[in-house]
């Protein structure tokens, strides 16, 4: 099973790299520490996740904006969330071989060390970390077996940079860690600009960094990754109810995607693993190759954050109640999901291996195929098309369909190979429909349209394409 | 005029603001240094630059893909490409009042830096050195008027960083100074897996970093920005056509995203100030309140990055014509656009102001007003739904038509104050139409579409309103 689970991962990043979705970064300069590149099917894959998670949360729904905030930002919002003083991983090494480890991949996610304020995280720690080393001990090296390590040292994951040419404490800025800080430290001007009530909430896509110590696991873990997260201003009195709601958001969400619910465990995090401030947390895990691992988190931040920025800042960072009157710091439920692990948790949900071979009326195979059942949505090509041979009569006509279908959609045009290695092809990578140019197409002015899922064939009057696939692919 | 210029840019600042389109970064901590944050209708509008240029230059082209690299590359890029020695910006400062200055400003855009190799460049400074000294001295400082200034002093404009938790030389790694170099560095991965001829292109929008001297002209020049970038691999041979070919496509997407023409000048590099591997270099440059200044570039770079590129990681980066056998580095055509950049200036273009208001049956304002002529596509919300007063009987129908129209487009409700300020405040943010739900709705079932520009209103039933709005909108 463990076997058969890390060859999956193994297709899974040998299929990206091969059709263009994930290449290795910096790869012809021997790569550089777990870095990938979106290749020409993985941007789209990646940006229509990025469309879709908008089109959900932030233009279908009246109680949500968007902003995008910059990367680098005053250091103070750092000291203020906390991450300047405790966003650090412990490390240890194996004394033998001296492998390092994160400590916290030995108990999970690190759900435990985000935005914790000094003085209570000590307490904390004290014990987790009993408990952490005794597992770590008993296990030993997973690399030499080793039994003894050096004592942990505290290793802060931001990245720093120097504004400016002086390269001092005073210049030193970071590179953010998350993108939830914007919407709290903006809180004032979204309100005021946008003249919202509460509930209502932030959106935000972007880039996020953390010198990871162990980064891997493909896309999993990479020092820079992309975020979408949305922090939902609240009255304290509601946070059951809005938890609830954005639980339920979360799930519709997988299943937009299409991540395999059988997959997926939502773990309530205990009193003693969650952030002091939080009172209620939970790891949204999905089961990939590697073991059951961090998917998304939400989580009920209360006022932490917005209180934090309003002692350091000294600003006004309360709500009054249009109606009641009431004066507070709006309280927060954080919805935070990975770009980059959707993707993996998509492809790894999508990816089907069909012993055999399918066989329709067109089409007989006999080896294994490999089908991506990618929700129509998120697919990188929505139609291919393909003349039936290289004959200028079907090219011809096949070139032209696909310049007037590349007005609307996403098309990849091929006239290489055999039209059962192009279905193939386009099943890998998955397309959900394959408009074939066959030598009928010139007497009955009609194409055939192959079903990525059903393999059933329609045939269709080339003038009713594009509404045929206005209908097929909902635009 | 330059006094009225300048009060334009100040109510560009002012208008971006006050109304959610850009906000000054980490203002709450008294900001960072030129940085700027995205706000509600900011994202939307800079969302739909971005997808409009990937619509027209990846989806609607048969000859491009998109890719989506790394921000933190492995630094062998930065040496080959010329960034690591040569990307410096000479830095001098006022002896009397120590106002720091880069040289470049005074001769314009910095076109003749980017990744010169060394040697050359030596020689090239010379003399446009010479040049910049003396119009620096003849002007004086711009602060306090001294004429004595420091020597110059090389610094390099590239972010750096530390991977992993020991800083030292071997640890560095840069933010990247421009998105270019992963279409270089990835061109064997891409070409293998999409299986394209040249002429063919690729296409990368994100991030990136320059840590320049003086930031300034609110987005104009930001140390964070975004860039739209292409590079088209061709044969040598065909250069000038294909030079040709994109300078029209430039103009194209000017006109698109509704760019003021007139404000567009497009400026031949000249020998002796272009980087010596490109033959052509045209600066696309835009009046600015602050001056005449760059907005796009486009280079024919020659075979100078790959070329590069293949010396210093010893792959073989070479192109074999499948039809004539021709074996060749390809060269390269260049359009680099600033998305940052790219907003500005169609706020500008959009900016409209019109004395003593403008009427209508329902309207009738005399003081100035605003209207916001962003090309319908680029708005940031494509219609409000305005009822013509707060009782329920107008709300909850407005609401439901909200609700459904906003399944496909960004809408705005609005119940706040009188009509007519309800549409001036849409007018400023560029909503191309206003759904008014009046007494007459319940009658007839319809309610009245105003256009923003012709200020026209039609009479729709409310059941016709998406088709319409799907019509106008062109979605």
């Amino acid at each position: 099973m463990a076997k058969q689970q890390l060859d999956l991962m193994e297709k899974i990043v040998s299929l990206a790299k091969r059709r263009g979705f994930i290449f290795p970064g910096s790869e012809i300069y021997g790569g550089l520490a777990n870095s990938y590149d979106y290749g020409p099917l993985g941007v789209e894959l990646k940006n229509n996740i990025k469309k879709l998670w908008w089109k959900m949360f932030v233009q279908e729904r009246d109680d949500m904006v968007g902003i995008d905030g910059a990367i680098i930002m005053n250091p103070k919002v750092w000291l203020a969330s906390g991450h300047m003083d405790n966003f650090n991983d412990p490390m240890i090494e194996c004394k033998k071989c001296h492998t390092r480890y994160r400590e916290t991949d030995l108990l999970g996610e690190d759900h435990w060390i985000r935005g914790v304020t000094k003085g209570t995280i000590e307490e904390h720690r004290s014990t987790t970390l009993e408990k952490r080393k005794k597992i770590l001990i008993e296990k030993g090296c997973s690399v030499c077996g080793g039994k003894e390590f050096t004592e942990p040292k505290q290793f802060n994951l931001m990245f720093k940079t120097f504004l400016g040419p002086v390269e001092n404490d005073e210049n030193t800025v970071y590179l953010r860690p998350e993108t939830a800080q914007a919407m709290f430290i903006d809180f004032p001007q979204i309100f005021e600009t946008t003249r919202k009530k509460i509930p209502f909430g932030v959106a935000q896509i972007g880039k996020a960094f953390r010198n990871e110590i162990t980064p891997g696991n493909f896309i999993f873990r990479t020092r820079e990754f992309e975020q979408m997260e949305i922090e939902y201003f609240i009255n304290a009195k509601d946070w059951k109810k809005y938890f609830e709601h954005w639980l339920d958001e979360m799930k519709r969400w997988i299943k937009a995607v299409g991540i395999d619910e059988k997959r997926v465990k939502y773990t309530e995090i205990s009193d003693d693993e969650r952030a002091f401030y939080s009172k209620r947390t939970v790891d949204i895990e999905f089961e990939y190759p590697f073991g059951q691992k961090e998917l998304y988190g939400l989580a009920y931040r209360t006022d932490y954050d917005l209180t934090q920025h309003q002692k350091l800042s000294a600003k006004d960072l309360s709500y009054t109640d249009p109606v009641t009157g009431e004066k507070y710091i709006p309280h927060v439920i954080e919805p935070s999901l990975g770009v980059d692990r959707t993707v993996l948790a998509v492809l790894l949900s999508a990816y089907e291996e069909i012993k055999g071979g399918r066989t329709t009326t067109t089409e007989s195979v006999k080896e294994q195929e490999v089908v991506l059942r990618l929700p129509k949505e998120l697919a990188p090509i929505k139609i291919a098309v393909l003349p039936l041979s290289k004959k200028e009569e079907l090219t011809s006509v096949a070139q032209n369909i696909a310049s007037e279908l590349r007005k609307d959609f996403n098309i990849e045009y091929d006239e290489t190979q055999s039209i059962g290695k192009r279905y193939r092809r386009q099943d890998e990578i998955g397309t959900p429909y394959c408009v074939t140019v066959d030598f009928d197409t010139a007497k009955d002015q009609s194409v055939t349209v192959r079903d990525r899922d059903t393999m059933k064939q329609d045939r269709v009057k080339i003038n009713e394409l594009v509404n045929y696939f206005e209908d097929k692919l909902d635009c």
